[in-house]
């Protein structure tokens, strides 16, 4: 034992937050705060001192911040993280001799005791002028001076528990025997980590005219209507060179046809692999002004990361030891078995070589940094290692904290989790499948309000090229209204695949199977982006109404209200100060009209039942008076299948005229 | 990174029972078992092979335990203690490559697939021989012969699904890549940390005759009484020479009178220390064969360790250095303003010399294990530092696991958590002061069903010589009844201050204190022990309830089950087989006649609804037949404000006589 230790009385226990005991960090934003909280206490009773201290990874020394106690031996502080990258937090708490003293000295009754007592504290404060700055210093003398004195006993006692002496003894408090907490660790990424919509299009179909391949030049020319729904991210898939050998056919055939355009995710071809462009879209350079551009309207462009290859990738000739074969010599393609998916060759993560390929892959995504991309969506992450994100992501925000995975992996609760523990900025979730309202309110609760919620930010996304749900498929225009809402009200942040879901898109390849019918992942498209039926104003307002309204930008505060009909769901959010709130409620049935009184908690919300209150409809720009907690709702899917309010409480003027912000 | 790192693919996470990440050992008693559980999974769709490993701090090698998968990614396996001391466990998972390839083969279709998937098993199948025995080798040879072979392909398909080759290659498998959790320790103790009765007498006033003061010659005399109420832990307070200075007189008057013999834990005189023994009481050799007696009986002797020392302690004047001085130079005594308790001098643990203090500390605890003690009663920890009683408690048990130690901390919940977490056997609890249905229904549901009964072992005790609870001053008789079974019910562990117990000592000092009037603790008693209103034979009956009833030597089984009137209160506790289920009513209205439906969860008991079954009251020794979960109640304190029932199931002989086993 060290020569401290066995004096180290105070015990720092249960910090958060924390992920697993600090084995993963947790995760925040630039300009979030994190409140942390600690268990201290020591033997016996005397009065503790106790900091939260913080620093960025780069940052030399510990900054600290005050604390409160709170109930049941609880202390409380808090610190904003104002940079990219990360740091590191602890609980330091001692021993607060000087407090402990004056403490005990205020209850002395008999004179001769707090005689003595001023003895004791005038060398706590001689102590403390030792380590003190000249002026706190000459100061300290006096005070030490003055107890010791002749004067009179309760003028003393006056003196000693002074704020003045109280605050310089604070300030070089003597820390003696402190304990601390053990480090932990809050990754800090941009804003788009918390909040942020996403819109997936394949950059073949946007040429201008139907029956060519769509460009990069092409896209540029359409970031203008992506614009205008107000997305902030462009996720693009793979846009590699994609493989001829066993490549797939429209829907999905076993042989692609002359002039099939493959999956862009049979990545690689002998035009090159995971850092070149497919010839058809352009070239590198059209690449990185389609990323500056964007940029410009206020959208970053990511990409899709697919970590396999087609048979005739580049790597699978110039490293043969990063794949598995089979007796023959030939290379294992993917398989399941009794299915084979002989268009694609996984890497073999159990190769000798797993450090080269490691490396290499890392190269891949540094190269994409090098073209301006900082958001990548990852395929598939949960069959490659775990260690491997872990050690990628890592490494890769080391250099670049600017950068954002988000994870495709719609696996396992325990898969899913351990993607986003390890590093990944967001997750794909189950949303999709997730339709009724004990389903909703059951799994966005659990992912908004217990310890997940520290390391794991879902993307809610209502279609994607690879799945079409029933409830589109079935329910029509109601049904994408109120995904969509849903979707972009209960999650900071999420996305859809466009032009698809504007546009309805809801015939799937065949009954019971999620695939869209002439999915656009194996042919080039040409969609009708006027179509009067559009849903593209729609979801302009919708995200407009998510950048004007805060509540709606993180998903902690998120809260279920009551409802006495199962087809409607009822939730809100709200900022900290309850400046801005927004209560959702959606019909989840898309065939009927439903009614529904729903129970607001007015008194968490901060407002007053005696009074009515406004409620602002946004998407229709009309404004009800409610009053007292209970209201009601009226829904017909065919017109309003959702509403999303912003709540005005009442506020009076000086004139006494009464308005609502 | 390590080499193989990169390639370990299975995650090992979430690994339970642990306290605080593995900060802490859990618990448990000799022949118990520890049910280890973890989340186990991979990338990828590979099936894994995961053990549970554990050992004895002493054994050389892992043993290990296998596991069954249960929902979601969770394994389980388990493992027997047996064996006093510190054991690790860990849990260790890896890809089982044959497993793989064998749920894959049975998958196949294709012909050609089955012929290259039996090349690649082959293969599998002759690495295993190489690392097998000799015998195996050669069948696993075989094997692999059979499989390359050209016999045919269904028959070597079959040959190599065949569980012969599966528990072959089991045995053999390769491991690689392994991931281990980390290690997490269990701490051992003797079965009395799990179940126990406490009797706390103070041995001076067992003299034969009143007016004397009791030695432990007396004491051993009245043993026999001890062993007939069925106790197995007799504990005393200190048995150490008592202060003369400043001593406390009776009724803890501030000064002693002449005569007085003063508080047992006003430590050390003239005569001795913590290591001497008071000489009023005997010698130690007298000590010494109390304790053989005792065992003899079936009773472990615990004493007190009061670190402590009245001012006239030897340690006072040889080691000031252990002491906190005031200006004038005197000894600072214990003090909480404006109380001073200057018969007492409390350590200073801030020493500088706190190496030596602890030393000596540790040599008393291996002074009174030398005399045959094994239990220690410790006061007042958590008024000394953690650090201190973590390192004590494992060196004494580090040479002596047998010990047990019992924390005397009626303080704030977190500390008297982190003194059982960091080692302490049982602890003393809030149970004095939880007397409502509700109180006694959450705490004990607090205590016995989360994460803290991994390590806190609560023992109940309804008074102690510091505490004659209100419940006990007003309740009378029916108070005493009801807060016995209570006690000695809800928790496997539980004690009695005695005689006062049993003889309903219910007079306090003055209204509003809980101080016995006439304390023990500052004067010799001499109690009537055969009063024929004495409780006696109703603790005698109720410890032999207890070691009959398997079901009452452990806590984790309780359960509070409903009853429709708020003072009942009903609970149960069983064995895991359901073997023993014991059902316990008790009337919290020492007052009224009290009745009340009460509800059985008979399913989870694995009773039938459908037929009556015995409630064996083991009290009375009377039967009822009930049926159906919900049954009546009438229970009048001045009768039997208490029921303790065995339910016993019905049984059908084979010759369709019907009994209740």
């Amino acid at each position: 034992m060290k020569p401290a230790e066995g004096r180290r009385r105070v015990v720092v226990e249960g910090v958060t937050p924390q992920v697993d005991g600090g084995r993963f960090p947790v995760k925040r934003t630039v300009g979030e705060t994190v409140r942390v909280e600690a268990d201290v206490f020591a033997d016996g009773h005397d009065v503790l001192a106790c900091v939260v201290q913080y620093r960025h990874e780069h940052a030399p020394v510990w900054r600290e911040a005050a604390t409160v106690g709170l109930v049941n031996d609880r202390w409380r502080g808090q610190f904003e993280v104002s940079r990219l990258g990360r740091w590191h937090y602890r609980v330091l708490a001692w021993i607060d001799r000087f407090a402990t003293w004056r403490h005990d000295l205020v209850r002395r009754v008999q004179a001769e005791d707090v005689a003595v007592a001023l003895q004791i504290g005038a060398e706590l404060v001689e102590e403390a002028a030792r380590r003190a700055s000249v002026d706190d210093s000459a100061r300290l003398h006096q005070f030490a001076a003055a107890l010791h004195g002749k004067g009179d006993l309760e003028e003393r006692r006056r003196l000693a528990v002074s704020s003045d002496l109280e605050s310089l003894m604070k300030l070089w408090s003597a820390r003696r025997f402190a304990t601390a907490s053990d480090e932990l660790t809050v990754t800090v990424e941009p804003e788009r980590a918390r909040f942020s919509a996403w819109y997936e299009l394949f950059p073949r179909s946007y040429a201008a005219e139907s029956g060519r391949h769509g460009t990069f030049r092409d896209l540029e020319s359409h970031l203008g209507y992506v614009a205008n729904l107000g997305f902030d991210v462009l996720y693009l898939p793979p846009v590699h060179p994609i493989g001829r050998v066993n490549r797939k056919g429209r829907n999905n055939a076993l042989l692609a046809s002359p002039g099939d355009p493959g999956s862009p995710w049979a990545i690689g071809a002998e035009e090159g692999g995971h850092k070149a462009v497919h010839p058809d879209l352009g070239s590198l350079e059209d690449f990185r002004r389609l990323v500056a551009t964007a940029r410009e309207l206020g959208i970053e462009v990511a990409i899709d990361m697919a970590f396999q290859c087609a048979p005739d990738h580049p790597y699978v000739r110039e490293h043969p030891e990063w794949f598995r074969h089979r007796p023959d010599g030939s290379v294992q393609y993917a398989e399941n078995p009794p299915k084979k998916y002989e268009d694609i060759y996984p890497f073999d993560f159990e190769t000798e070589q797993w450090r080269a390929l490691w490396s290499e892959l890392k190269g891949v995504i540094d190269f994409w940094v090098g073209q301006g991309v900082t958001i990548f969506r990852v395929d598939n992450p949960h069959t490659k290692p775990f260690v491997f994100w872990k050690w990628l992501i890592a490494e890769v925000k080391r250099d670049h904290p600017q950068t954002l995975f988000l994870s495709e992996a719609f696996s396992r609760p325990k898969i899913m989790h351990q993607l986003a523990k390890l590093g990944f900025s967001q997750s794909y979730t189950y949303f999709t499948w997730r339709n009724t309202k004990e389903e909703l309110t059951q799994y966005l609760t659990e992912l908004t309000q217990d310890g997940a919620r520290e390391y794991f930010r879902p993307n809610l996304w209502p279609n994607t090229p690879d799945i079409l749900s029933e409830t589109l498929q079935y329910g029509g225009r109601p049904a994408f209204l109120s995904r969509l809402v849903l979707a972009s009200t209960l999650a900071a942040s999420y996305g859809i695949y466009g032009a698809a879901y504007e546009l309805l898109e809801n015939e799937a390849r065949e009954p019971g199977s999620e695939e869209y019918l002439n999915s656009e992942k194996y042919e080039v498209k040409h969609w009708p982006l006027t179509r009067p039926d559009s849903l593209r104003d729609l979801v302009a307002r919708i995200n407009r109404i998510r950048r004007e309204n805060r509540a709606l930008q993180s998903d902690w505060s998120l809260r279920f209200y009551p409802t006495d009909n199962e087809q409607v769901i009822c939730y809100g959010k709200h900022t900290e100060d309850l400046a801005n709130i927004v209560v959702v409620v959606v019909n989840l049935d898309s065939y009927h009209r439903q009614s529904a009184w729903i129970d607001l908690p007015l008194e968490r919300l901060g407002i007053d039942a005696r009074h009515p209150f406004q409620m602002h409809e946004l998407l229709s720009d009309a404004r009800y008076l409610w009053h007292g907690t209970r209201n009601y709702v009226d829904l017909d899917p065919q017109v309003t299948p959702a509403q999303v309010f912003r709540l005005r409480r009442r506020v009076r003027t000086e004139r006494e005229f009464e308005y609502f912000m």
